[in-house]
């Protein structure tokens, strides 16, 4: 955030009946939540004791969606939404006119990226638990699942069979395992081996091997493959033992071979995964990959702001919350520079931009996070107004640290991890870099689950929680709909999460799903 | 082939208990199959009625998998092995000497692309036949699969869930229904949708749900997803209809509700396409991809030689052949020009070449098929010796085509499309160009599987065959092992084609093997 005020989220029922939101209570500005026309009465009440109530006479006609001044904003004036900066007044703006393209500029100076040196890190304050397994390198998971990780596609098959033996009752004695899931992607060969492309495969598959919610691993490759597992195991430091595995087909006998050698090796490790209990941790041994999918217009109004919210809860007990999707803040990235909490991470963020520059140029390309012809009729009119969007999700702490995808996160707070916005991919990473839980806003409706983290998905509008009843599990639309404040439904979500933690499971976990979503982000040219 | 004398491959029995191998009647240099010392004498009997019976006297130390000269050969002399030109001799070299690095050398001048005028079109004898699907378009299958195809990752595990469906039992009244498939796959959106990876992922995607061994199809997608299928239809004009039908979660009420729907779908299906037959239909109703993956040394001398061999058969039947993998022939393109059918043909491929060193090259990658220092340890001494090794698959016979990746083959005879040389997606893009059968070559042992179009694997060595016994259909070793001929294998590959293409099962599709290997092939900036 921008101002060093306080952010005062506002409970949305302030303004129950009335036509318009207003986020936070710096805000100056409010999004018409139908048309509003000229001559209405906005009656917005005191939202701190230094407020005062006013009313604001709408002074042009405003179509849904779209912004109207709280207060006269003179030219060059700081403009204020979601208690983030938006842009400055481009001429002189009075209460109740309309304000977009017209009169509201993008601002982008040198300046703009400056860190904020206000801003201090948050007090910690660890209360909150949740029940847990305690791993003995004392990292905790929310899950305890048995990995069968395919080096390569061509042990695809071979993983998949092996962990669909122990779909029917072979875990019935073991109620704390979750599953044996098949970790199985369309890659793994035909790439350049120095390539970046490379790495990033190996970070996944070493992230997912040591991931705190698997507790036995079996990694299968073919034999001949760029990506050998033994590379992978030396270059990310695994140590093979009873509880980590590895075998190749071709070393194997073939496929049938392997896979009946690959459920031997699984029985053997059932006593050990499945003899961990779970116990009391703090929540600070909660890593949330934060993510959004399908967005729609509401997304930045409703459940990215209430994600936000959670996120801050969390980092205030210590909890690491991670926002990814790089192509999403491109060209607003000072939103998240002007939070880091040195210049060494503010510079890591920038090189990633400019990484992406150049992969984007190389591609034959074009990253343009410019709000669309689309966007702008909706009522966004900057990139910082679109990209906030997406950004609320992080909350409003200091960025702590910058990784790259699937890198292992050693920092606690609110954190950016580098990654593609496309949902699979970006998930992959986020659980590879050690992520324990996933947040999924959603507006058009996905039904995207993971494993072995488990994703909680949260509805940005009601009329799409309702359809998609069996995909939902937390509907922020009531911020609209309901008067329900960002505070409240973030409160809501934050328990929830911590209900989950402890076992309770998602919709999207209830019924399974997560096998097929591993995608490690593919770079470079497929040879 | 650039040498106009008709070739006669040889029966490896004419040097039976011999230590080398001479592939066919023009070849100047064989490969000894273990190490030969000076003074060993090396019986060549006559290989056709213009030929003598002689003897090599061997000159040098020749180690495994090196050639020996079984003729003088003068200072510019054309150098022959598989009945293909692999270089020049760069000195005077007797009879019984090394040929190697040191007295061999790679000719590359702009004629060596010159199409071989004196190559003429195969006469067509149509006379052998298979029991195929005839489709009501003229199209044959030789399987009659239902296929449920995701447009992106996020409907993959909705796919995946409406197939299982029809695993357990639901299938039994139905005789000639070979399964319901769910085609899913990593990507779909995050892309951009006017690149050229997108234009890929269509033409795979509007492959496989015209594929002529498909009899329906229901395409499922999320609903927001860069690859709408409404797009996928209308630009490759697919017919919805009873037999092709879309859906997207979105709009079907969330994942649970999209299954259910799914399953019914497909149970509309059953009774209609389970009531095909099959009947007599002639062999030039076959495309067969032809490939190969974990290659070793012999892939070049038993396995992909006799799959030429068969190719040939096949063309001359009016059958087609595709050969793919483009990074396995780069730097010795000429061996594919000089068989173009047309200057356009040589044209359009020298066209593929120029996008690879593009793409690569933007890729910061690099593409070098040079023998490696291992490779010329074992004996491969030039660009163009190891490219016959792949190339070989392609028989003899003239290019009468160059295919983009996952485009329609619509030419029959000996083709080429373009595409990785990595496995699962050159494959993908074969199946999807309409190839209705699969035959894999491999030394180092793929347990690879295909659907909806049956995959035969041959293995190169006769040690590895009996390894991977439960993966290989075909045993192609026994050319260096029990003195069979790349005929004779050949001709058993291509008997067991028209076998496999009747209905008769192959190893890999007797394992159920195939589900996972779908995998189309990804260029450009994931975003
Ligand atoms: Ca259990
Ligand atoms: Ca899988
Ligand atoms: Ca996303
Ligand atoms: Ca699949
Ligand atoms: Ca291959």
């Amino acid at each position: 955030m921008v101002e060093s005020t306080p952010v005062v989220w506002l409970d949305g029922k302030e303004s129950a009946g009335q036509p318009f939101l207003r986020l936070s209570a710096i805000d100056n500005v409010a999004v018409a939540l139908r048309t509003l026309k000229p001559g209405e009465e906005l009656s917005l009440p005191a939202a701190t004791p230094d407020q005062e109530a006013t009313t604001v006479v709408v002074a042009a006609r405003i179509m849904k969606g779209h912004k109207v001044a709280l207060s006269d904003l003179n030219k060059g004036a700081r403009v204020v939404k979601y208690a983030q900066l938006i842009g400055v007044a481009a001429e002189d703006i009075k209460s109740g006119e309309h304000v977009h393209s017209h009169n509201l500029s993008f601002i982008n100076n040198d300046t703009a990226y400056a860190r904020n040196a206000e801003l201090k890190p948050e007090t910690i304050e660890s209360s909150d638990t949740f029940q847990g397994y305690k791993r003995a390198d004392g990292r905790v998971g929310t899950r305890n699942y048995i990995a069968v990780i395919s080096s390569v596609n061509c042990s695809a098959t071979v993983a998949n069979r092996i962990s669909e033996a122990f779909n029917h009752g072979k875990l019935d004695d073991y109620a704390n395992v979750d599953g044996v899931v098949a970790f199985t992607h369309g890659t793994g060969c035909g790439m350049d081996s120095a390539g970046e492309g490379f790495q990033n495969l190996q970070r996944v598959l070493a992230g997912y091997a040591r991931h705190p919610n698997v507790g036995g691993v079996l990694l299968v490759g073919l034999g001949c493959e760029n990506s050998q597992i033994a590379g992978t195991i030396e270059s990310h430091k695994l140590a093979t033992g009873p509880l980590l595995r590895v075998m190749n087909i071709q070393t194997t006998g073939g496929h049938v071979k392997t896979i009946a050698r690959g459920v031997e090796i699984i029985e053997s490790m059932l006593d050990e995964v499945g003899s961990i209990q779970r116990e009391t941790c703090p929540a600070s041994a909660l890593t949330v990959a934060l993510q959004c999918g399908g967005s729609d217009a509401w997304s930045g109004i409703t459940a990215n702001p209430a994600l936000g919210y959670a996120s801050d809860l969390l980092v205030r007990q210590g909890g690491t919350a991670v926002l990814a999707e790089t192509p999403e803040i491109y060209g607003a990235e000072h939103l998240l520079t002007q939070r880091a909490a040195s210049d060494e991470v503010a510079a890591e963020l920038m090189n990633r931009i400019s990484w992406w520059q150049d992969y984007v140029a190389r591609n034959n390309g074009s990253l343009d996070n410019n709000p669309s012809p689309g966007n702008k009729l909706g009522g966004l009119t900057t990139i910082l107004e679109k990209s906030l969007g997406a950004v609320a999700k992080g909350g409003t702490t200091m960025l702590n640290g910058v990784f790259r995808y699937a890198e292992q996160v050693d920092k606690p707070g609110f954190v950016f991890m580098d990654s593609p916005g496309y949902d699979p991919a970006s998930v992959t990473g986020q659980i590879a870099s050690g992520c324990n839980l996933v947040v999924f806003t959603t507006g058009r409706g996905s039904t995207f689950g993971s494993k072995p983290a488990p994703c909680m998905k949260v509805a940005t509008n009601t009329d799409m929680y309702r359809q998609l009843s069996d995909d939902m599990d937390i509907n922020a639309g009531t911020i609209v709909s309901d008067g329900d404040s960002v505070a409240e439904v973030g409160e809501r979500i934050y328990r929830r999460l911590l209900e989950v933690a402890s076992g309770s499971v998602t919709l999207s976990e209830g019924h399974g799903l997560g096998d097929h979503e591993f995608v490690p982000w593919q770079i470079g040219a497929t040879m």
